[in-house]
């Protein structure tokens, strides 16, 4: 999810949030790890302030889980399934390849996880939406078929879990709401 | 740039500054937008607490700005380039086809904008790299020209500026730190 | 837009203000910009006379305009979209990722310009016309949904701009004409 | 090869050129065909003055005449090739796939057009350049082997013609050469 | 067009043209050109007799003739078009992008030839069997929409004809049946 | 192996060679397999004499029993490989994965195949090429590992057989030889 | 066929035979072939136990015999097509381009064999479950045509079949099933 | 890792592992995943006996395991990385995005998996051979950089961990083989 007009005051806010991690070491570890040699090299001006906007992700440990969960109500179901959770930027964070699921469910549930994540809403209710914009499931990256529900932080998407491999949508759908509520 | 490891109190920090956004309806627009009916629709349980990471991005607007201080500093100088930045998550946030610019410039400033916010350094020092690990340049989506500048956040890369195009990757590296510059 | 049968008078005065041109120095920058040493190698025999067509184009800036017309038209109704806009060559000129825009917006809005682009008409126009031909959505590179506008110069297309990510394309296209109206 | 600056003067140069083209229906007919029911649809904002560059471009019939004189070329030798003329926007113009040439000449013939008409250099000159910039072979689209030439218009590189399948690729830029010339 | 199971007689028949042609200096030549140092290298065993067929193809010299007829076709009607001409290996013969033709119609016109060629039909017929088989046009590389014809050689098919970009496929096709007509 | 520039006494001939064919059925059931309803769709002018030509191509059974034949050559050795066969016009024939070879195998083999038939020569020559031209290794489809060999008709390329998998690629070459020695 | 959960005993007894045919040589034979110099390098520690699954696969041996029983039907019936054998995993094992089969005949073989061994049903089932999921068409590398048949193992899906290039999805479907048939 | 040629009597043994996994109730499981109306479709014959092999795999327990034990690895280090396992077959079995990884990071992991598990030895070994090789690299799917290992089972590869992201391949390769050992 992504925060892209915070008014001023919530910027300062957060930029203090930033210092603190900063200054808790781990910001600086993103800089050591990326360009271990970043001290040596051309200086490149920092930019600062209000060029900024902070964004609200799922942490790696969180999609895992969530996308564990989904799993394991498959499995408690005797249901071999793929797991897919994609970000709200698009990018794949986790996948599971289920032991026995068919090979369509691998990118079908990164599809699903995509197509929940970027309109917010259950893959289920989306394919409604078929009806009046039928065209949308022309749109590069996303499938239409139940089995996709999105991960929310106060209303507003911050990933979508995608589940493929059931003999229904219904279930493939049941499973990733799992791996949702496995956050809660 | 991401920052996955906050400590608890930067998450609070940030939770307050989240919240800030909301209460100025920037947050809720967010849900509103990607699923006006979110209200109608089956309650997806909300993301909450230690799941969430904050991460800092460029805004469109600081982009875009880059990117004009760029494609600016090589008209100056009568030269015709591509200018493309990238988000650290690999995503491309703003391109600028050159008036006049070869065809092979567009694609190239967005690869050497990629390379540069993955490592986190110009691409012209990356260049250098491929001494001890030839086959960096194998990885997808990238490109090691000179022509790529990293935009960072108290060191941490944020983006990545590439301009191609000019007679030489010297002066598209020269442009593409003027890109940068603009934010300063 | 391209002209590719000008009549012989047209030629020859767009000979002159090719001429123009390069009396004025752009047109020799091009030379010296793409092949800096052009003056060394083998000579290459020049084209001249009627094998050339003249075409026109919008500008860089005037695309960038066009772009951030259609962006702030849409932020004003507090909606997250990207816009693209492109040449009737079928290349992108400007992309804008909108700050909290759904990540299937990027790419969707190249293909609405795209398509905007290639029949002259609003994509909310074009939708209907897969009544009789619904298959004119199987091209690549189409994307049959409202938000894309072409761009005209005298009534011929030389650009489309493509918007996406409202919560309906209605949205996205009043946005994508703003785009345009920013033009003129 | 497009111009992007031309100075106001060339500019009214060129629209009353391109008025004279429209007057001799050319430009009308560009309208109509891409979109015949133009008049009934929403008025779209038309594009006018200082937004629009003129460009130059090899005629289809230009294009095709030097493939055919590529072609003959090699024939007159008992070589076997494919032949691709490439625009200065990057699109294909035109390809003709010899009779008994190589299943591999045909993408290499494109890619040599690209290659000579992004940098406004034959590849056996671009080939070179790779001593001091080895990586620029890595550009999505190219190909650093002789065989690709250049058409200009007064130094500027409007179009790249390619040629691929002959034992050397010596013999495959002669034979782009003769295309070129088959332009004079 | 590929005769696999001619019969022996038919064999030893082109069996001896092929000869001829051998002994003409064409076939000879063939070798010689795709691998010039063939005899200095280790001996490959020939293959001789049954193993081999006979399939007759459309040389360039009548693709280009074919898609010049088309061109010129549309051009008597004022239209603007691009067209293709593939072979019944599904290789690309010959493409010519017309002056001022949209940016959609180039690939359009490659993949309307290669349906054609591929059910030996024109496709304004092809796009009629999509009643009882709507799933024909998921297989990659088609394009069901009237302007394909296919080249026959008694009553097999040797090439299909794709135009495009007309404001109708009735028009595209009819200019595609002028190219198959401009071989009679 | 295509015959681009038949003698006209040789086009007569294989003229009848293909009537021959078509006389014993084997002609019509391409027609007829194609488009059944030939009879009844609008005419379409035939093609003859000078436009076709005649190429000579490996039958399906001998690509088959050669791909087997370099299979059987490296399962006496005990060694796991894929193995393809590509026809002239570059199109795969056959393609077998072995059983326990690794699953870079498949493509690889496909990619020697092609390679192979491009040049009419073994892969492992074709490496050697690169010293003088090192960049024909981009030349899209192609892979310089030996394990590539080509099936003559008369010296002319035919077919290209691939074989990758074995612990060296002398080991692939002599199975993939081993599959051309299977057609003799 | 993949068997994900096997009982601890099940496991048991598939490591015996796995240890079996570690003993007849043909386990350390896939160690050598892949890596001959495994010895030599930096040990790496084995898997055991509880960590493994065993599935089970076509062998290449019938999968070819598959095929081949598949393209001796067509033939018989004077029919023309391509035929692929895909494995559970999704990887394909043979292909078979048949002698005069048309272009789109190869990857829609291959196409049908992915989708029946997906769902394990043949594809003319699967074509109705579209009535119910209209957009299971659209999961990546699916084709829903008749002419797809899986091969089963007690039940379980080990591979599919594809065929392609008759005149009707039935008679390809007839002959993949003679395909499966010749495995009995 | 796949066991291709199992003797008689191993296959007999694991046709009783395989039947006391279908007496487990895990086998039927699959079919009825796969196709639940089984029962009344057209009955499909039954593979039976030599036309099987099987494989041994690692399950996705055991995957997630190790990719979990190689993220820690990193993590107790403080490196951003990305991890990915891939299956013998060139499936990918699980990813981890890690936090904060470059976005070059995920598909270098995946990549470094698959090179491993293809020629069953450390990457940092086998950039090595491309001394001899040099061309190895350019093999589909491939990635020459320190950071994949291979995870055997009785010395025959089952799967490749690859990593990516840490400032050095041999932290990523070091954190690879914490992978492996976590399945020890």
């Amino acid at each position: 999810m992504q925060i892209p007009t915070l008014s001023k005051r919530a910027r300062v806010l957060t930029g203090a949030a930033a210092a603190a991690a900063v200054a808790a070491g781990a910001f600086g570890a993103v800089s050591a790890t990326a360009s271990p040699a970043a001290g040596q090299q051309t200086p490149v001006r920092a930019v600062v302030g209000k060029s900024l906007n902070q964004s609200t992700h799922l942490s790696l440990a969180a999609a895992t889980k969530a996308a564990q969960g989904a799993l394991a109500a498959a499995q408690k179901e005797g249901q071999k399934v793929s797991v897919a959770v994609v970000d709200r930027n698009g990018n794949t964070l986790v996948t599971l390849r289920g032991d026995g699921a068919g090979p369509q469910s691998y990118e079908s549930a990164v599809r699903k996880g995509f197509t929940a994540v970027s309109w917010n809403a259950p893959t289920s209710e989306l394919v409604k939406r078929l009806q009046s914009a039928p065209n949308l499931k022309d749109i590069p990256g996303t499938l239409f078929l139940p089995g996709g529900a999105p991960v929310q932080a106060q209303g507003a998407p911050v990933a979508g879990i995608g589940v493929a491999g059931a003999p229904s949508g219904d279930l493939d759908e049941k499973f990733a709401q799992a791996g949702v509520a496995a956050l809660g």
